[in-house]
């Protein structure tokens, strides 16, 4: 291999990404009032059912060209499953279990998404809109891998990884040097190998053995201080053996997916500052809260649609409607759409999830743990905790004591509130001792799957079937749009893609029409 | 390995650090007002040589005894190398070049310290002092690798890891399998560390041969959209022996470091907010800026200092003194401490160091790249490029377009601050091609080792010889501080610690005395 800026540039995208070559925009275009007005149009009328992301994002869009948007949304507020829970926020479930959220000023919980990747279009309708985003701390070193399931006591992951990379090291470099990968290995190859796993798990070079006999990598039970004082090393490490029946490196690839990788943003003060700001951007009047669509009837020259609002039947109609429900809600409303309609929107399964936030007297992860954000993963029901991602050194703090799915979900959805922070309590004081107990001041708990309007968390949509396929094409003048007819369900990425698809072929059509 | 509480708490130590066992607050008891009163002793006049990090602590630690503290510092602000360059911002160097910053409002360029991590005592100063901080971005899976020396285009950090461990899986997977390693590894330890393999790499299984064919977790071309768009993957991977001989993964292990691990932090607003603090919590008054010292004399009843200010010869008369001046610094002044501590002073070497700031009229790494925060590796004189951890979506934004050290540091410094811009720029040029040109507004850059009352960014103390331990102990009426007085030099972590232990000896001296 030879260098130079010409050679350089010509082998870019061998070895991924070059920045030239980086993923280009979307080729979204948003509707333009100039759209309409050079070609003498008027901007039709539009009716969206839901006001979620994808509802939000498709009258916001619209909104640019200048059509008349309507949202019906049945909850009380805007957002969907993008919920921020403060103080103050009360709901009742499907069980009747009503909670009303005693967090302090300052303190919030998003119960759904609370995470944006870099390449999501979400950042940048943070961005348009004016929403200020920060880190959202999806990986730390200093918090805990916690496997009950192996007996043994929570390892941070800066341990962790140091004696998981250091083991997996001096194999590598044992089996490398002995002669056991010369099949598949030149010696150029060899070398560069040996080398980078010496860096890779700080292990002694091959007089040693490539042995791993520990490092600073690993933390230190008092770091380095004044004077002469280099700090007390942790004790270790432990045997291979020992390390690898821990399983404590089965998580560690979380990290490295291309939706979770850090760094990761979320909106200061809550996510919820997402649909608050596209409620404001589409204007007042255009979004009836508490309304819930009670009929899709699609007409020969447009949609005309029932609601139940204030316990009043109402219709609204207009030229076109954007379905942006959940698919298993929408298959309940009666339509005339046709029964494959229905049949495709009754074959997106649904997933149960739940989260709690648990709201402490102190921040007692920071000042006795030095855990400053971040995740610890666990085996146990709750699965994963999270450490805030923002208030850092305040008073108080909020924890998400469980953030589960499937069985696990079921089984504390089930539960009353009460029962649920207990439960979490419990199965946290296992990792972090009494204080889990001692200084905890409140709770609020979601269970996605008995949310009235939701009741679920998010779907395994059946990509490429006819079914699937039928509900990315108007049925007449409904269109369906949502997080469930993309390739990213449960991420705000796959509500805004949809919406922008779905408004790009509305556009489209009134333009040739 | 058995379950239970019991048993899982008697093993905690076994596989690293267990929360209750976690690394204890350090022992430091600050002075208190009470210690004196109650004694009958009066609190005594100290002359704290040096407003860096070191000597402000000092002052602000004894001042909660009630100590009559004055600092002299020699240049026109506290901090030392704790240094924020802001619009405005006037320094000329030892080389007479003469720089005034133009950045854009709330654009700022930590020049000297820009990183805090989660177990250093410097964040309890800030929440002491209630700085508020946020995540420094030490980490970032979307910056690059470049290494012009292998003729490779940047790849990003995703995309090289995903390649790295994959290979890595695949050939120690193998091995394994064909029982290259039995004499280390029994048939559980291969069972689990397959298991562990086929995650950390994403390879295929035994009838697959292990192969690394790939994975999402390289990154896309085009990320998953609406309806069937699953996305475009990037075009890969490369062969095993182009991955090794890119060299790649050489750099992953910066962030494993005990002291660079993420989660890391900053505070918010820029790093002299902790000497503004700590200046303020002092008190007016004590701080006598552009005060150079001329000498020092230890007295049988207290110690006199000489210095310079506003171009006339002053002295100060106080019972002690803490010389926090660098040591290479401290060496030149005339004492009467012994021709011991001259040399003492003299055997800390300095090392060089400079940083670039430079600002962009527009975010191209955010809205171009999706890079938001984070640093990118290279091999090139410029070492490391950080995007910055402030101001995400902001107009304008500032790149660390160097920061180096050695070598690199003084080819940098020896050129005036606009060749030392257009070079920098030059060599980024390599990885983000014109726009790192076409975008530039302004920088600045800083020469540590051409610093007026600095000259040089950080030493290599000799721990523990003679020269060392004779400063940790008091010369007469005269104690010395510092980062070079500690196990973490070149951190603010170090200057505290070692701040704190002269105080707790000054103080203990006074009380027992």
């Amino acid at each position: 291999m030879s260098g130079g800026a010409g050679a350089l540039f010509a082998t870019m995208g061998a070895l991924g990404l070059a920045p030239a070559s980086a993923a280009p925009a979307p080729a979204y275009q948003a509707p333009r009032r100039s759209d309409l007005t050079l070609t003498g149009r008027g901007a039709g009328k539009v009716v969206v059912l839901g006001g979620g992301i994808a509802g939000l994002a498709s009258a916001y869009e619209l909104g640019k060209a200048g059509y008349d948007c309507t949202i019906l949304e049945a909850r009380p507020v805007t957002g969907g499953r993008n919920f921020t829970v403060r103080g103050g926020t009360t709901a009742t479930d499907l069980d009747g279990n009503t909670q009303r959220a005693a967090f302090s000023p300052g303190i919030y919980l998003n119960a759904g998404p609370a995470r944006i990747a870099q390449w999501m279009v979400t950042l940048d309708y943070c961005r348009e809109l004016g929403v200020p985003v920060e880190v959202f701390t999806n990986q730390n070193a200093d918090a805990y891998i916690y496997n009950e399931s192996a007996g043994i006591a929570p390892v941070r992951y800066r341990t962790a990884k140091a004696d998981v990379y250091g083991y997996v090291a001096e194999l590598l470099a044992k089996a490398t040097d002995q002669g056991a990968l010369d099949a598949r290995l030149t010696t150029d190859d060899k070398e560069r190998l040996l080398s980078f796993l010496q860096s890779f798990g700080a292990i002694g070079g091959r007089t040693d053995g490539w042995a791993y006999h520990g490092t600073t990598r690993r933390g230190f039970a008092s770091y380095p201080g004044a004077g002469n004082d280099a700090g007390a090393p942790l004790d270790g490490p432990p045997s291979l053996a020992d390390v690898f029946a821990s399983n404590v490196g089965r998580y560690f690839s979380f990290e490295f997916g291309y939706d979770q990788a850090m760094l990761m943003f979320q909106p200061v003060g809550g996510m919820d500052r997402i649909p608050a700001a596209l409620t404001r951007a589409i204007g007042p009047g255009r979004v009836r809260l508490g309304a819930e669509v009670t009929s899709v009837t699609d007409r020969p020259d447009g949609v005309e649609v029932g609601y139940r609002q204030g316990g009043r039947a109402r219709t609204v109609k207009a030229d076109f409607c954007i379905a942006a429900l959940p698919p298993h809600l929408m298959a309940r409303v009666p339509h005339n759409l046709g029964a494959d309609v229905t049949t495709a929107l009754a074959g997106f399964p649904v997933t149960a999830s739940g989260k709690i936030g648990l709201e402490y007297r102190r921040r007692w992860w920071e000042t006795d743990l030095r855990i400053y954000g971040g995740i610890t993963e666990t085996d146990l029901d709750l699965a994963h905790i999270w450490y805030p991602s923002y208030g850092f050194h305040q008073p108080r703090g909020l924890i998400v004591g469980y953030y589960n799915t499937g069985a696990n979900a079921r089984a504390y959805g089930a539960l009353t509130p009460p029962e649920r922070t207990e439960r979490a309590i419990a199965q946290g004081v296992k990792i972090h001792g009494d204080v889990y107990r001692t200084e905890f001041a409140t709770a609020y708990s979601q269970a996605w799957h008995r949310e009235p309007y939701l009741e679920g968390a998010w779907t395994s949509p059946p990509w490429g079937t006819a079914g699937y396929n039928l509900l990315l094409q108007p049925a007449g003048h409904v269109y369906f749009a949502g997080d469930w007819l993309s390739h990213e369900v449960a991420w705000q990425h796959g509500a805004f893609v949809s919406a922008r698809s779905v408004v790009t072929a509305l556009h489209r059509r009134v333009l040739t029409s």
